[in-house]
């Protein structure tokens, strides 16, 4: 019996999956077993991937394999499946993969948010399995690190909650209270790989543009992960907008500090507090994108004038956002070193 | 009754009616008067284009309005539909149109080829009604001003092989025989205005791929526009290749001299040929997209080494290679300077 | 003697001088006489300027053609120089000019900061020529106007500025006082036409960085052009970022109302307060870039929650930000139209 | 004494090191030792490459440290240094390189071409090293194993070069006569760190143009390489073509076969030809950019009319068209599997 980590997959044909199968095509301790497409079952994982072809030579399973899992030691399945279909799915599965002893990540925002009454309105679909949420750690994994050790099944945070959180967490504490503006610049795919007018390439590329404006569900997810979650001290603005790429997210936090601090102190307090966080990058000018795109890595930056704060954040919504932040969460479950399999380089000039 | 030329336009939301309506923004001579969109009628002409909010303040019509088109002491409609639909539309519109002595442009591809086994293998849809392609000119402006103005409809030239044609044709004349290859690069808003997989942002972009290599629609009308349509002197080869941006097609054509040719004499025939062809710019260096975009001008060099030769193309698909061109053809057939209302610089850097 | 007013253009070789001449061939009243480019002296415009080929065919002069411009009945010259290198040019011939009743627009940021510290810090160079700046009109035509049509010499102000003044100018008036956040967008055009590492093209191509946080100097000419040079009512924070494209800037501005608003509420106040500004077009989601590249048109946007304001502003740098609102300024000058030769749509889908 | 492999690096700030740094991160058998720069001595690798910060901690050398390398069993030196520079730092390395067993990998131009004419007409700078040039393998891994196995010095092939050779060399044997068409396409990266003003970003940002026509320096080595030096056999024409994109090579290649072939038939030669070449995958449909970026890989797909044949490859420039092959060659050369450490995969979506 292997002492790997078996590894399946749901939604093998998005976006999701195919950064989960890159990052793992560099993994020591994990085998993908099984990968799931009930639209694409049969055909081969590659035709999908192109840029997998020759990495992976299986196909798509029209179900996961589980008695494939169960021949190894150990085994955890990733949800990469649209936000509202998820919660159904994960309500058949968990039971059967908890009674095998196996984990799920999920990588939807279906068991993001613990409060119910915010649930029901940024996910309505998910009404119908309340019971499920409680069974979930929230994973972002550097603030959430001993419940994701200790969890069974894990939700993986949204890509631009990632960003927000990170960016803010050092300064956002208990104590902290007033205006937090998030001005976050995502790229094109976090939208996933469905054909769709507003990113149709000619009306995209070269252009700019903002989308749900002060209403987008990863704010109330940017509140919980800071812990306020209902904005009693926090007064949060959050804006997404379009960069004319792929891959990427920026986001830039603006806020006021209690008292004054040079740019010096407050990049050592961020230092600090992200000491033993391997992934997240204090850099001194602003971060870029080409420095992450590709990689688990988040690159934060830090400036103060008087007691106004811009600290701004770069990763990559597939990477950090999405798929090698729920590798780094198994790694935290199954007790391996957090950088396991994820210690890579971005791409660099892309 | 304005002496004007009243300008009636069919698919007003695609992207050929938005060039359309861009450049009549310029023509002095011409005003738009009814622009049809049948899934869009009553609804603003600005929200499908949002590039001409304030400049064009209609909404859609749901069908042509022929009287307000009457009301002028000339009109014209231009059919910016997709192939196949076209056929069945223009079967029934043309014989109202000449009734009323109105004239029609039509942008797809269903009246371009005139051998009827090209055009039932690569158009079948337009099989039904064979008769009426006999009252079509073909609108390549350059090579055929004299039909165009003689003619009541006009089938305007696909934007490719606008720019095949017209990188050939002073050297492939009817003694012309040989290799003639294409290698064709094109935008991707070539594809129209509706999302497809295969131009999702996140596909597109950064990528570079061919597609229906040797196989494509406009190789027949290329070599019917170069008076070979049934390839007897000219072995062509024609590969389209879609560049990472929206706009723009950039053509290399690679061929053999009957005997030595200096570049500087070769240039010179070709600024001999084009002499009364104020669109065309014969350039020294290679062509770029970024000197022809928004525009209709269609620029070229030439080099050569002993008999071989690379020609090479730039022009905007959207501009000379498809809405500029009709209104230049529309000049054409009023009797207007060719210039009309389009001679618009490109936008420099993009 | 002829009517039109004659138009001379220093700096002739970079983006601004490109799109001066771009949007002048769109002008009935206005003839291009002189374009000066001291590196270029001699050489064709449309060397500098492919997409202006055939369009001009003049070369750059060494110096200004005074004699030329005298010839007409109305001459304005154009300076479309570094920042800096400005001040000494303008000081040796603003006189002459005068003199002559001649007007001068400068696009540089030399003239644009009224108060003499501010000037000091962000234009050292200036410090030579301080009598020079009581002379100019600050050239933000909209909330300008009177100023501009008396004044003989006009400063056109900054891309980023005139996009974060436009966006806030119907809230912050006297009466407003607390945070101002500008998070700005821009494309890489606005860096100007020379080579420099951190707008090589692999460098910037699929990247998102920002630069001069909390530091460039448009934020005091915000200030200056809201009425609170010296931020003495509002705290402003001014982050400029570079979007992976050529062209455009995007500015999200938030802030909190006096009390509570809807957004349909706000929206009205926008529109009430450009009722008579054409080029400022209030839209009902968010602006975005492609509908105002190549045109001199500030689309703009608000959302509202309680209190809270997200307002946003789409233009383009090389138009309504540099070329085009230098043009506009000239019409004020000279009594024309604000749109005449300017109302141009932008180019949709690039 | 570490078994590793010690890896020393000349040229450490270009963009050339920035991709063997990255893809030694997944080498098992190497240990990067030494990067030198001699511009930038002492400052941290990750400041010249911000996609490396945490991977690489080292600063550059200002000299290479022999010592280090001489500590391991094994060692060689990447020379990632601009073309015609080469030559003279090689000179008085490789002695002291060879009399130390070390062995040598050199990215640049100046020992690609055997033959001494045409290396004096398109390499001048090395006429004053000519003893050098017979001590060096021509590095196309897939065709000159043998003699890279037995090599102390290998000399990479140029990025479009190896393209067009992969591309043709299934077919273009000794029997092969006749024109041979490489079409060829490449992203800005392959111009170098350095900021010049035709890879200035709004100049190459959404343009296409072409470069060099039939007289780039890569044309020659193409024809070394497909064993017809001196262009008896094969009439080729090569023109390179600028993709607004920082990475990736794309080439079609157009020819005749001496007899009709089927598309499968000719697919089948393709696949027999490489099926011991794990890098080079054969496709169906056309090659695309997104499967190949980040990778060593090279995707190859044929199409065939008649007698014509359209055979396309897509690559990364930086990486089988430069570092990742300069790996695959190092592992060759000592006798390590092919795929070790570069067996990775594209980024896909980007």
């Amino acid at each position: 019996m292997s002492k790997k980590i078996a590894v399946g997959i749901l939604g093998g044909t998005g976006y999701g999956a195919g950064e989960l199968l890159r990052f793992f095509a560099f993994h020591p301790q994990a085998e993908v077993v099984s990968v799931v497409s009930s639209s694409q079952a049969g055909t081969a994982v590659a035709d999908a991937h192109p840029h997998l072809r020759g990495i992976y030579n299986s196909s798509f399973d029209a179900e996961l394999n589980l008695d494939a899992l169960q021949s190894f030691e150990h085994a955890v399945v990733f949800a990469a499946l649209p936000h509202g279909v998820t919660t159904g799915i994960v309500a058949k599965l968990l039971p059967e993969l908890l009674s095998r002893k196996m984990k799920l990540i999920d990588l939807s925002g279906d068991f993001r948010l613990k409060d119910k009454n915010l649930r029901e309105k940024f996910y309505p679909e998910t009404a119908k399995c309340e019971s499920l949420q409680s069974q979930f750690a929230y994973g972002l994994t550097e603030l959430e690190r001993e419940s994701i050790a200790q969890a069974q099944a894990v939700s993986n945070p949204g890509c631009l909650a990632t960003a927000c959180i990170l960016v803010a967490a050092p300064v956002v504490d208990s104590s902290f209270s007033g205006a937090l503006i998030f001005d976050a610049k995502t790229g094109s795919s976090g939208a996933g790989r469905t054909a769709q007018d507003n990113f149709h390439h000619p009306k995209r590329n070269s252009n700019f543009s903002a989308y749900k404006m002060l209403s987008h569900r990863h704010e109330p997810e940017i509140l919980q992960g800071l812990g306020d979650t209902h904005s009693e001290r926090i007064k949060s603005a959050f804006v997404p907008h379009l960069i004319p790429s792929a891959r990427g997210i920026f986001v830039s936090a603006y806020f006021e500090l209690p008292s004054m601090m040079s740019t010096a102190e407050l990049k050592q307090k961020y230092e600090d507090f992200y000491k033993d966080s391997p992934f997240v990058r204090i850099v001194g000018d602003s971060p870029e994108l080409q420095a992450v795109l590709g990689s688990n890595f988040c690159d934060i930056s830090v400036q103060c004038r008087g007691k106004q704060v811009v600290a701004m954040a770069a990763l990559d919504n597939l990477g950090k956002g999405m798929a090698s932040q729920a590798i780094q969460n198994m790694n935290c479950m199954f007790g391996l070193p957090e950088t396991c399999g994820i210690w890579v380089p971005g791409m660099g000039p892309i």
